[in-house]
């Protein structure tokens, strides 16, 4: 069964590496997916094959030949650079569509091409991201759901996302960093076939708070966090200090870092694996995954995207699919 | 002329990744140096030859076939991996003998052995850590000194440091980025021979902070400090955004990264330089490095300990004597 990408804001470099993901199928072993969106954004930077299709089914034939498209959205210019509404709208039908082809069966899995958050606001998009789209489609709680940044050697999990620093710190409590944790571990067991799925949590403060004289939250946060975790059986260790726990030796002790703020846990994956970083969402009845970057409207149309993140994105998601019996 | 290097802690990692250093020195081309300290903390975890020396001049004849030693401290059994008291007199009479000699010109720089703070404040030290004990006994305010991590392909300087985490935001000031961009490119001509220093200073939020839809530091704070910097002739980028100014083409875009906190300067660097990464004071008027690691007592006396961060902190050293014209 195919994957579903929706290209995402047709004036991104969504359409870009979408194309150049299909261009190395074969010498990349790039798993066999079509495309949801409008055909004029793959036209505006791409010459290569392009072929419509009506249903998932006919997609993996036409992979072979050409890039195979379901239809979403359209009309109006498209000027890579310049994003509009209508492009905006273009990409949020892209997305519903391939959401509902994923939900349906008839697709392995979702990969969400880059949006422009501010342009989705502009056309009265209410949810935070894609994420909360996605998981709202699907019938899940978006505080049940976490977001795991993949790179070939390191998987983490921030507990808090897009929140001011110094708003981190109350948004930090026991209850949410269980929950991110029993996520990550279903995901880790579900998506990647981890059967006890070891588990390393960081601390917040330098050298995860000296016992407190750097910072009290490892005390009475993080660690009750942890105790209850362990009596559910997970395998956790922490609260560690976050900046000895990312390098080799440290990260092949475990199998995915729950971080408790944004750039904990994407400084470390986007230093070591900037082009290759694959954003999940676990905790969803789908597998979905996208590239772990944004629009670039700054390099769209002058063939500089590189689709290396595309190509990890669409291989990490087959890959769950196949593990959850789902392609 | 040799560097000066204290023991450290006489339980800790230190003497036995100095030894190792000088194990290496032909095959790595370690730079000549001398241990301050007490020879039986060497003895204690190595059979190789160490002679006591009584000057510095002596040392360089010496370091061909034997650890130069000039004594400092002694006195009570030493258990690696057991801290005491009277170890920790040890220590600090090893550092300050080491400061004076790098002072008074008969050492060309200093390396520090990595300490126990507890066990040093244990006996009454007033400082909060070696960096600014140096500072004070080289006449320097600690707030015009910065702390700057080195590794072969990155540089970062915390402008916070031993700060919790909700302390960070107030204790972020335009005077305190303005003055740490300052020592940094002092720091960069004089020790590195970088004529016209590139700095980039990272944001403190999410995505730089988003045009203040995720935290308002960027806007009051640090941009007002970045165009004090430019005002003054200084070369200066930034906010940005965090996790996309750590990978390699992003690190080849400047010569160090001002960074807001603790972890956001040490993650990287320690994520890609784990076993050679070296802290470096700027500010002061003599060269001063040191291992960024601790005292790992948990592996001392056991022959675990890497002494790649020892050798880089040498060589470090060594490079910028000879810059300033001090070897």
């Amino acid at each position: 069964m195919p994957l579903a990408v929706s290209l995402g804001d047709p004036a991104g470099i969504g359409p870009e590496v979408i194309a150049k993901a299909w261009e190395v199928r074969k010498a990349d072993a790039v798993p066999p997916f079509f495309a949801v969106g409008d055909c004029d954004s793959l036209a505006a930077v791409w010459n290569g094959p392009v072929q419509a299709i009506a249903d998932p089914s006919e997609a993996c034939g036409v992979f072979k030949k050409a890039l195979p498209v379901i239809r979403a959205g359209g009309g109006g210019p498209i000027v890579p650079g310049s994003p509009d509404l209508d492009g905006a709208r273009t990409a949020l039908d892209s997305l519903e569509l391939a959401v509902g082809l994923a939900r349906s069966g008839t697709a392995s899995g979702l990969v969400t091409g880059p949006v422009s958050k501010a342009q989705l606001y502009a056309i009265g998009f209410v949810h935070a991201g894609q994420t909360e789209f996605v998981a709202e489609r699907c019938g899940v709680s978006s505080d049940l759901v976490a977001m795991m940044l993949v790179g070939p050697g390191l998987r983490t999990v921030p507990v808090t996302v897009h929140v001011a620093l110094r708003d981190v710190m109350d948004a930090l409590t026991a209850d949410r960093i269980v929950a991110k944790a029993r996520v990550t571990v279903r995901g880790l067991q579900r998506q990647f076939g981890i059967e006890a799925p070891r588990i390393a949590v960081a601390g917040l403060n330098p050298h995860a708070g000296e016992d407190g004289a750097l910072g009290r939250e490892e005390i009475e946060v993080i660690a009750p966090a942890i105790a209850r975790l362990r009596e559910e059986g997970f395998d956790v260790v922490g609260p560690l200090a976050p900046d000895t726990m990312f390098h080799e030796r440290a990260r092949a002790q475990y199998d995915a870092a729950l971080c408790m703020y944004h750039d904990q846990a994407l400084v470390p994956l986007k230093t070591l694996y900037f082009d290759e970083g694959v954003n999940m969402t676990l905790g969803l009845p789908i597998v979905r995954t996208s590239p772990d970057h944004g629009t670039a409207f700054a390099i769209a149309g002058k063939n500089q995207a590189h689709p290396g993140a595309m190509i990890a994105a669409l291989k990490t998601a087959a890959a769950a699919a196949r593990r959850i019996g789902l392609s």
